[in-house]
């Protein structure tokens, strides 16, 4: 069976690249994504990828990630994986952007499906507002990535398989 | 004039009956709506229902309760209740899963429509996480029942309905 | 076995119905215990109350309810039930009054005693003075009723007896 | 109609003038109540007085300054105030001593019987532990006297009597 | 060049006018925009408005405001402006309503942007809940107003058109 | 009946336009409440103006604007407003400076001569100490503006006319 | 040796009598202090006075209560004592108004002069705000009395009066 | 004379080796109290003991270790520890169970007869909920002990009959 | 260029010296400032003093060391420093006494003339009540001596004269 | 197998006996020593000793005390017990003195170990600064002993001592 | 010039693989050196390692990287790296331990080296006591890890070397 | 007798004068040690000297002071003050560095050996870290300097012998 990892980028990871690229680099999210991807390949894992600017459309999606469609499918959710069954993800890597320190309903979500899950920051929240020390993720995520740019996402995805092979050896 | 109450449930609570269900029973989200309308019918009142996982759908939902349409109406809310014109409740029963924790606007659109709500959580938020203790709605709800499974529902319904006959007896 | 429930209600509850009827209602505690009492007859369990104003008589009422004397037995206690052996109850429905935000020593006996309870209040605590948020109960309840009224009583004690069917079924 | 005030005393504070008398005066509780009865005499008031070290003790006469007869009356209460049926009083002056800090029966008994009351503390709590800077009744007290030893009850009854004739005139 | 500001209303705000008009005016949101959009006429701005009970619709749209498109697009944010291509606006006059208590992914999109920001809201909020001083804005945005009802719009813009002339004088 | 608007400064306002004209402009406080007059007075309203650094001189001066003569005169105040008596103000308009923080003594004032107020800062302090969070007026203002720099004055001023209007029409 | 008491009155206490006199009684603050002089004459007692808005001229005078001249000597404090040399209080009775709750300077004012005083305040400051109940004089003050209107200095000075008698009986 | 030690214990410890003996052991409170009396004897001190779940009883029954009676007696009490003139005790040995969280009466009663006392506990309190961490005794007490089990109380005598040698030897 | 060093002292420190010499020591403030004139005289400072209990009094004098007229100058401010021209200090030194713990007018006052300043305290402020740990100064000071009596002036004196040789060496 | 406990002491406690004789007792820490091993041998086990006011060498101790060499082994470890191979104690008896308040890493090296050890205190922390009150321990320990002097060792080691043989019984 | 990379570990790390192999693996500290110094070096990367359960010992090693020997040698320092002259590291990677929570020490050595360093935690330290949500040390760390087992140092050790070739490309 | 007066600085003062020497100036801590000799020897004082990265090095020193030999001698100290008998000072200037904010440790062996101690910062510990505001030491020293860069180590010295000659003149 194929193990597959579900890479969810939260509100304004979208502008990842376009920003600011003398500091944060020139990939984009798109490229972040294809890398990924090409990551996870290597590694035989498959990778799904989800963005989204609002919580509840991130809240449907892991909740089809176990195979539970939503009642109220929002279309933004629709049109990002298209008319395709989903397959049931192995691991999650989430970076919940703003929504790490606010959303209760993803921690809910991500506790419901029951899939562990690796939090990723691009930068180092530490070093920023106060507001941003609290996670409603954080105790409840099997690891925490932050401050490594997009390296964070390869090195949670790293993580995320090597992690997988320990708990559900082939 | 018939008496209606609105039941609205909040993020993740369409996984009701699907997880564990033998812990939480068998009973998934539409079969306890259905067995609220049932019970509405039995007290003569008429019982709309609606779930989302988006804070925006459901303060849209709420304000639409009160026959004042969103400026952007999402497809979501739109789907779920059709063209037909809406009828104003005369109570609301709310779960607003994880946004008790963590939302204002809801609070604000129930008391913009001005309508009696009850809060109702299938679970015992106090034997939970700390930060479940802290509820936006509580102290504007008529009444607050939490722990009794989807038992909690009925018994919501019930005292909506004697509370309603009390304040605006036929 | 015949199911018991055992109902106590904690300081200044023995006011119900004398104090602002046009508010509260006419029903004074008699008559809420006497409903109780044929709520729980048909639903074939035998219910037993207990009130006072005193934190060590509810102690006391408590063990005794495990078959556990006290042994500095207050008049109070032993005035309420008489000489009969006591019989022990399968589930307690309990409305502490304001000693919900001050007795650790009721939290013992519950715990001690080991028998599932309901906290009721009849107002909505979460809309009054800030120090009522706090429970000593709550996290520890099964359920939690407030701001239903004495209607409050009817539904705590449907839950308990639904809820005695299902964890030990005749 | 007589006027009337009851003047109750918390826990240790039946051990006035027994206990460093060159600090605190010869004066014991006795002496204070009467003193206290001839002062109100004068001013053409009836005083009651109670004194308990028991928070259930103390609610329990409340009630019954109400009128309301307790379901559990204590024996301590029954002893202390004999047979003869409760006048009302007109108002309250209360040394709650420590269940100050602690007792939110006593402030719920004082709301409910819904008599004008004037917290007494002999001692200025206020220079002493941090706990004893919260009183549970103070925001709802018509005013407070503290560190004026045992003159603080002659100040408070003559307030309270003065207080009467504005609210209440003859 | 033309200077442009962007309206953005949060949730709620378009029931403006709805509600107890003797109390807010009986101008609808519709009449705001309008008046607002005179005023900005008068002053040589163009002016955008949007609104939406949707966090991440507000997001969306503060990106599209940079030129940027979201990956996710949700149709309300889509019906609400056209297909037209965006214009940047130089400065934006924002009302989050509720979601300035809730939303640090508003905050970040703001920051994204780089565009200056004047905070509105209608009512005092400071003489409201304990919960609304904390505002996820304010210490990112050029000015605050509030308290003003709808005038307040008036004065955020005529500030963010002088502001724009000071820094980037034509 | 003119309608008066009285404008007050706190501690330090003096030096507007005085310190780092680049960045606040070189209008000084005379310039301001020269231009605020005119202002007032193309509305209809006639502005009085008060400027001190002590405390205890600007509630003197808020006691005088309702017609009570203080006890304790200071020179400051007596120089200011000359011998003419005082005309009571229909709404004050005040930016009271670090005093915002801590000073109770010009909240009681306000509260105490009973007109109308609105709250005004030259900077953001929002974006400053945490201290500045905090203000001893804002839940009794009819409004607050800040960060908006000189031009604050002017729309508190338009406001208050704009407020008076409403409130009682000529 | 005559004994004397200083009389000290906060900011806006020079408005008693003069606002909502149907509230708190037509008795000015002259009368206040004629009334209190009568029964300090009658008590044998001294009485001087003294009412300021200014935190800086109450310290001032605190000061000359111990017959030391403050270096800067404001024209407030010079005018209301008039030329003759002043003679040391034996006790203080102040209601400090608003700067209760801000001022260290007055603390250290009478802790410097080492008079023993009693912290007066008409209202009941614990039914108010909660930052009222901050209080930086009442862990030294030898009594405080709140809530009992213009009486409450009469049983201040009343105490007082006492206090000096057992402390250094004649 | 005769040194004598009393032991107090309060709230719920009348269980003690009825819930959990597998646990907790066998040993009973009488089993407790027998060989503490065995122990104290072994070490010629003579020990009294006193268990009640009512606070005011434990108030009441220290005040009389003082050879003070209170005013309104507890059946309780008086049923425990019979007619017999009370001896004064030398040192005090006390369990106050819940009630070490909460009732600041004991710790008033403690000081009040002013005889040392040693707070212990069976469990260890540090492990337990959070609110358990606070006592009102320990900072009075001369020491204490939790966590030993009933060994505790060993501990306990075997210091407190070493310490009465060291401050009052024979 | 000359150099100058202004000396505030804030309230009560006018009796130093005059309040138990034998542990401050005999030296008044006349004395201190005396000495501290020689110091700085020999040091190659001109030393500049001044001392209020007011502080409007003690802003007005900051702002005036700035060479900035206050608008409403207090009569003490005026009487201190006569009528000659005011020559701006390089450097203050400021023991703002009680002040120290709640102006924010003072710490503006500082900020605004952007004068480099050091704090002084005779006493240690840490070893005393705990809200004298909070300083509005200390953040902004150079440097902050406290507890060294007298000596604390000479060494801040010391260190402002060799700081200012180091930024501006002649 | 021969059962032993290892005795800890940290900082400040090899000054045992030597400072204020007169209250502590002349015991010095070789003394307490000393009688603790003879107590452990009457109680059938071994005692191991050891002390620093190092916190790494009481963490290298012990780890050493699992029979885990440290790989920075500090000299003072290697110094007191020399080269002989440690046995693994059953039980540690540890007086962490001020690292009771400081140090998770002895915490942590207790964890690690997962050896039952038993927190002692010869003074009462609870009566002393507040900061005492958090320990790092407690919530780990068995027992906790404080308040008892030297005689706290004594029952400590007679509590593990019992605990070995009820947990792993010969 | 050989880019150089300083792995640190604090107390108890020593520890790893000889405790709960099943659940942390079997690699000891020495394995995990063993693998860090093969990864360094494919990277082109030189790697020291360093463990001590000593806070001081580490803060010596943090010196010595910079090439500044501390004044006090600990032998355990000298013990681990020899006589051989220290090449100063462009990079740290930092398992604190426990004295993450404890040290500023450690914080102080790191920011005043001034070499850029990378926070690693082999566990979740969220999901553990809420002590250990605080770090002295993240806000100023490049990047931090946690959870990841030991594959964190892997990752952190990657991280390092990516990040010296983007600010000092060869 | 020769007063003498001991010098310690704690972690990282080391590094003084090596690091960012255009800012702390280009003396080292041997500079400003001898520096500190010479002072120490023209007021007639012998200066002991000590610095160490170690907690537990510092505590042993402080003990030596007293004469008192820790029994686990770090080779750290011994290697210092090499083996000529110490000699105890009168005073105690410490810079505790970094453990100025955890070590509880220092603060005991302070108090324990009995000796004035001075506490310096070289830096201004206010204008930094919040946690840097609160130090283990303040409350307990005769006097604080912060700021005041290497000179705060003269004024120290200087205070000190000031100190020395009041409280024990020679």
């Amino acid at each position: 069976m194929t193990r597959r990892i579900l890479l969810i980028n939260g509100p304004n990871l979208n502008l990842l690249g376009r920003r600011e690229p003398h500091i944060y680099g020139p990939a984009t999210l798109a490229d972040v994504e294809a890398l990924a991807r090409d990551q996870a390949s290597s590694l035989g894992v498959e990778l799904q990828t989800f963005q989204s600017n609002h919580e509840g459309a991130i809240v449907d999606r892991i909740q089809e990630a176990a195979g539970w469609g939503p009642r109220t499918r929002s279309d933004a959710a629709v049109d990002h994986h298209g008319a395709a069954p989903l397959t049931k993800p192995s691991a999650i890597v989430i970076n919940p952007g703003a929504l790490t320190h606010t959303s209760v309903a993803i921690r809910d979500a991500l506790l419901a499906v029951d899939i562990p899950f690796v939090e990723v920051h691009v930068s180092n929240v530490h070093a920023r507002e106060p507001f941003r020390k609290q996670s409603y993720l954080s105790d409840k995520a099997e690891a925490i990535v932050c401050g490594m740019g997009v390296y964070g996402y390869t090195a949670a995805i790293e993580f995320a398989a090597r992690y997988l092979k320990t708990v559900e050896p082939e």
